[in-house]
């Protein structure tokens, strides 16, 4: 079953690596992982995607939570939330197709963001399922390069009290 | 100076902790990380945030490459590429200043994706300087959980021949 943990943590050298470790010992393949600043300089943001059982992963975060430098750790499994991907997307594309594809990035509300001399580049946001049929689409027509950023959430306002 | 790095890895257990762990060792920070699954299933594309002088950054890619599981290691300094970010950010709100908060939301055209008693999460992509100027417009009106993906990248489409 697929997991998604949030973590606040020191904005120090070697944090990561600790909790990275940490996932590696227990043969826990971090599926999408997203690090960034948030309000305040000192503290960092990370959003963990894991894929495992329930019992190995309440074990890890009791003791990622032991971590020098780490704050707070929230298993999402039972929360109520938004969720959210960023992808961009490196499409091969024709003078014979192009139309065709841009009418596609519009069903999925996808921007285009470059426009090669053999290539169209769409940025496209949503939760996981949403950018996982996009690129299938667009598998179609041959990804030249792609990165997502991995998901990120954050629990709905009201429950939030 | 700020440097962004793209890595091609094998979707392993145990990939993130070296990379970290390298990091680590010679003290450079992580500013932001952005890790997920590319158009192949058995490879991960990471997108790396540092701080730091050029020849340690060149000397920290140059070991990388070395580690197992590590496909290849592009430092972007010199491309031209298109960048953004994605952030959801949950606002304080009142009855009072709540369409104000949304006629700032129109002008960095971020999604509100949420709505609760008291709070409305706004969703908004962009370059890191889009989103810093949002984060610091809402801070004004109290921000109450924020988080952000890291930058992600491409090179743009007329330079990749």
């Amino acid at each position: 079953m697929k997991h998604t943990i949030s973590a606040m943590v020191e904005n120090k050298p070697g944090v990561l690596a600790r909790m990275a470790g940490l996932f590696a010992r227990r043969g826990f393949n971090i599926e999408s992982l997203a690090v960034s600043a948030t309000e305040r300089d000192d503290i960092s943001r990370m959003t963990i995607t894991v894929d495992g059982d329930e019992l190995t992963l309440e074990q890890i975060c009791n003791q990622l939570i032991k971590l020098i430098d780490v704050i707070e750790v929230i298993d999402h499994t039972n929360d109520i939330y938004v969720e959210r991907e960023l992808c961009l997307c490196k499409v091969a594309c024709t003078a014979g197709n192009r139309s065709d594809m841009i009418d596609l990035g519009n069903i999925f509300r996808a921007d285009i963001v470059d426009v090669g001399d053999e290539t169209l580049m769409f940025q496209v946001t949503g939760d996981e399922e949403k950018i996982d049929a996009f690129v299938h689409t667009m598998q179609g027509y041959g990804i030249k390069e792609m990165v997502r950023t991995g998901k990120i959430l954050l629990v709905r306002g009201v429950q939030a009290t």
